[in-house]
């Protein structure tokens, strides 16, 4: 076996947690002529931007969007709704947790956090404790999904617990989760929720979005930490005019619009069940092969992460995943190094998605020495398919 | 079942014997501004073309670039090599078998055919018995690939036959065959060769191919049937200084110069042992699940023709596969029609777009109610692709 | 001086007549996946374009659609409406003039030539008095506008001649016209029209269009020349089911469904108007740096021929617009050679193209010594937009 | 008059001071399926577009690459070297300035500021005079051209009185300079550039730069203001891997190598020049219809700012420009609004760009009733290019 094949055919697929596959017409919606962003045309593509985010957030309140990575949504999120030396809550329980934590100590807020083990969910009962104990804590900092382990946390449930509380903000990272599984923001009085765009809404890295309730919105007023580019009432200001502060990343704004569309045409009920039925789909053919789950309680609609079978090594797998059949899912990141990999089925992704990177999983453990009967997993998904439809 | 469902997320797949799949970085080089045709640009453009046709069809002699279906490039060669009243041999085994009949009794040929029946080849010594009893025959005419049966016909062998006739000529129509099996024009010693842009070529349809021997040449010169658009010898006095006789489909050209880069980057060999492996895993599929090829003998490397299982409509299958599994695959046509289905491997194709195809054919017959061992099909197929590579 | 800078800026410009700029949106309309021809997304496309056609040509009637250049559905109109040893009429007053007449003969066809000084148009009392000296002339063949010279031809009139005699076609190559200029096939009883896709369409080429009247249709069936790729009666049943006879061009088709609606929504009527103001600008431009038409009585709407200035040969104005203004533009052909060049001003051009171009010309103008005092064309250009807007 | 209509022509123009035009070639390489921003194709990539940028920013060491716009750099650039408290210089000549003094402060920085009206450009011996009387002054912040006002500032000289400090940066806002005027980092021994992808990199906005010096890095090392998404120190780290520390905007770096490599195919030197001569055809037509310009002294050759003449509102130039002409420029902003309008040429723009440019002035000139004699502009422009090449 030689991994890499110069004279390969040269197509390529990608299963991972993002970026996810782009829809062709989305692509081609950002390849036209640039426009100027202070041009009727584009302010009026923004007004549909905006009301398609309402739409996605579920919410009335206007979804502020930034030239950037996730990650510049949390940090704004942090450096707006708070004052140097608050206490805040910080849900650990993979990588993405840590940045919430590691946000937190950069801007001199000191995050208290609940350490969950990778791959675990959060009880909302420990939440409701330590609230319980300390009402000074300003903020609960989560993931709806953890991308780096695929577990999902009770969301709503720990919402109803901050909720109770008016001077804690229950703040949601919901990058690997909004769009692909329920995170009704109003309707679960979750007060930021901040989202990226190469994940469920099916374009390109680049632009980070952030919800805020009218509550989080009062915390704005009174926050004191510095910022200056992801600043949100100057946002807000501009966005309710069509308008951004500084000159936004066109052509993804204008993909949006079109992938927005593409979101609302097949409607949000719709696109959680289709992901629901992707993942259980993974997950059952996983199981047929013998393998286990990462997050075996709470897998996530977006992803599944699944434990390397022993005695193999999660990063051969990955590896041989990409250079010999071209597919490109994720590894296991800093603690879960080598023992999982990460098989996204999130935003323009179906069943025959699922089934490739299936039937890839099955030809690369096989190659790996690892004992199963093949076909197995697919014939998995396949009913599953059939069940569902 | 609601077989349309208006709400279903819009991903489409395409598995027909042509149009095949179009490589996003063909599809692009289609899409830059428009150049003209005189443009020194264009020239050197046309220039690496005909380079790379050359290849493909492996010939040294040029290679005509009309803009037309492949249909033009069949009447071309008729109207190009023959005389009125010319007697002619044609091998009738399919829908173009009757094509190439078609357009020389439109043109005042008079062609004797040998009925093949579909899904059969045909026996090159019944073209050599006919051969030897009427020597006036001036061309034979058959198909490398029938493409309405997925049958291959021996070309060596009847070219071995035809070639000992100095006034025959051995035509061939390579459409669904050229690119992804064996069709060495020189070693062979094939007279024309036709082909068109969207099979193994990889681009959209709108390009008809000929390649002419020497000996075809000297027909040309010959020949009294009355052409303009498609004269060949107008067109050879142009493309040899990289110009066309009439304006070109100049996207089309950016095209191909893309896709023979790629068809040189993977190498013919390379090419035709894809196509090969892809042809064993869906056949294999395909017995897995108990269903007949319709063309047993002579599977072609480009296309499998699958007989429908008894009792069930061959059009209801492409029917749901199209509908509910948005994989857009070929019926039977004419005699065949309700029979067969028709699964393409051919062109930007590789192993997971086999493994879809499989998968789609079994839940598809799952639900038509056909028994069999759900996973098979795709079991059979990953062993193919394991065992080989 | 040095014509060819290596290093210069990759910005091409392209101003001839036919291939025309094609729009960004029909670029990427043609960029998406391909789809299949049988597939009823594509059907349902092809029904809007067939409309789309119809408002374009001005007919009720069918306009059938060819994978070929323009010359293909020329051939097509004169194998499908004539038998061999017709005596027809053909208009020469140029490179596609003779064109017809090269057709005719091809295919046994009689043609009688009016012929008609390059540059000049046509007499209609001429043909009056032929058609009057010979009733079984079986069909006039014409252009609106000949491409070659930039001369219009009066349709209209002399179609009011030939529309007397009931055994006559009144044949009309519309190629660098329809679309441009008025040419309603209806009302001014034109039997048949024929046209490229890379003209007024904003295609590249590829297409080729012929729209008959009813009495066109009747010789249809009784015509007996050999045709198999244009057979207008098979194209005809297909397409009235939205299919086509052959593979169609597809991406070329979804292109033509964009460019159609871009049409429909300026609309024929301020598309007739824009070329009109566009040719008059090139044309007083010309005028006022003491340059002559080569058409001076009849100049086109979509292009202008003009004499290169004593002493200065076209050509080498055609190779220093193109190798140092990185301009294409059309130099004369034939007998033309030298003489002119051909500035278009046809399809997606609009004011600023024409200032573009008459800057360009005057540039190369100066740099070949020419006299004249800078700036006025472009001023005259100007004066024709600011008056009419 | 009416300056909407709606069945006009959809063909737009850019020549504002960014976004700029951005290449077919580069949209285009932008509209590949996305890739992993962990692929080996993609650190392959990357590593190219840093030797790139190294070539662009005349410097060996590493520049750094944000998703985020321009303002997104220049924050992290204060955030990344500066303490809280410290003391620094501004130079404040625009709107651009202005930004520099906000970001300071936003940060708990004390800046100094050296206001220049608008229009003028700054005397760099009151810079020394400042830093003579306070060695405590921390870095001064500059722009190479200030976008509000086409007003270049003289870098070099700024930054030879800087450089004598150990304890001073010299930082300059290079976004609509750096790639379009000289701004050679090490030789002039410039400590931070900023710059954005919209303007001569001729990319859509989306991506933000910062090139340092060892000197920088230095006070990086020391820096304690709080950063997390802009942290230099992190993305250095990760970038000499070839890999970002957050998700990256991964098609504007595939667009980003395209466009590099133009740039390196045109080379600097030619460049700068083609900038410099669009810049003197735009003043030379200007002044040629008796407009004055805003930034006498010092025009960029980036974009020239034009006082609209007495009694005329620079808005309704902007606004005739657009809604009539469909050419997008900029208007003034803050101060400058209604006074001046700004014609870019900067990035993927040429000759034609300029006359057109200069056409549509005059002609909106015209229907405002200011008198001039029409098409002198352009013959100045036109002289211009006709001298110098």
């Amino acid at each position: 076996m030689n991994p890499i094949e110069s004279k390969k055919m040269e197509k390529e697929y990608l299963l991972a947690p993002g970026p996810t596959p782009v829809p062709p017409e989305v692509l081609l919606a950002m390849a036209g002529p640039i426009i100027h962003h202070r041009a009727p045309v584009y302010e009026r593509i923004l007004g549909e931007v905006r009301e398609g985010l309402k739409y996605v957030f579920q919410t009335k309140n206007e979804v502020l969007i930034f030239a950037s990575s996730g990650t510049g949504a949390m940090e704004g999120t942090v450096t707006n709704t708070l004052c140097p030396g608050d206490k805040v809550l910080v849900v650990e329980g993979g990588k993405f947790g840590e940045r919430w934590t590691g946000i937190c100590k950069a801007f001199g807020v000191n995050p208290w956090t609940i350490s969950v083990p990778w791959g675990r969910s959060v009880d909302p009962g420990e939440i409701a404790r330590t609230l319980g104990q300390d009402p000074e804590i300003k903020a609960v900092f989560t993931q709806a999904t953890e991308t780096s382990t695929g577990a999902v946390f009770p969301i709503r449930e720990i919402s109803a617990v901050v909720s109770r509380y008016p001077g804690t903000l229950m703040v949601v990272d919901g990058i690997s989760h909004l769009g692909a599984q329920e995170l009704p923001m109003a309707e679960w009085k979750l007060d930021v929720v901040v989202c990226g765009s190469q994940k469920a809404l099916m374009l390109p890295p680049g632009l980070a979005f952030a919800g805020l309730s009218d509550k989080a919105w009062s915390f704005v007023e009174k926050s004191t930490l510095p910022k200056y580019y992801f600043n949100f009432q100057k946002e807000l200001k501009n966005i309710t005019k069509n308008q951004n502060a500084y000159t936004p990343a066109i052509s993804l704004i204008l993909g949006l619009a079109q992938s927005l569309q593409m979101i609302r045409r097949e409607g949000l009920k719709n696109i959680f069940a289709r992901h629901a039925r992707l993942a259980r789909a993974t997950r059952s053919a996983m199981k047929a092969i013998g393998l286990s789950l990462f997050a075996p309680e709470t897998g996530a609609n977006s992803m599944t992460a699944v434990l390397a079978p022993p005695g193999i090594d999660g990063q051969k797998i990955v590896k041989i995943l990409r250079e010999k059949h071209r597919l490109t899912v994720a590894g296991g990141q800093d603690q879960a190094k080598g023992k999982i990999f990460r098989l996204a089925h999130l935003g323009f992704v179906d069943t025959f998605d699922v089934i490739m990177g299936v039937a890839a999983v099955e030809m690369t453990l096989k190659e790996l020495g690892y004992a199963f009967e093949s076909g197995k997993g697919v014939k998995a998904a396949m009913e599953v398919f059939m069940e569902e439809k």
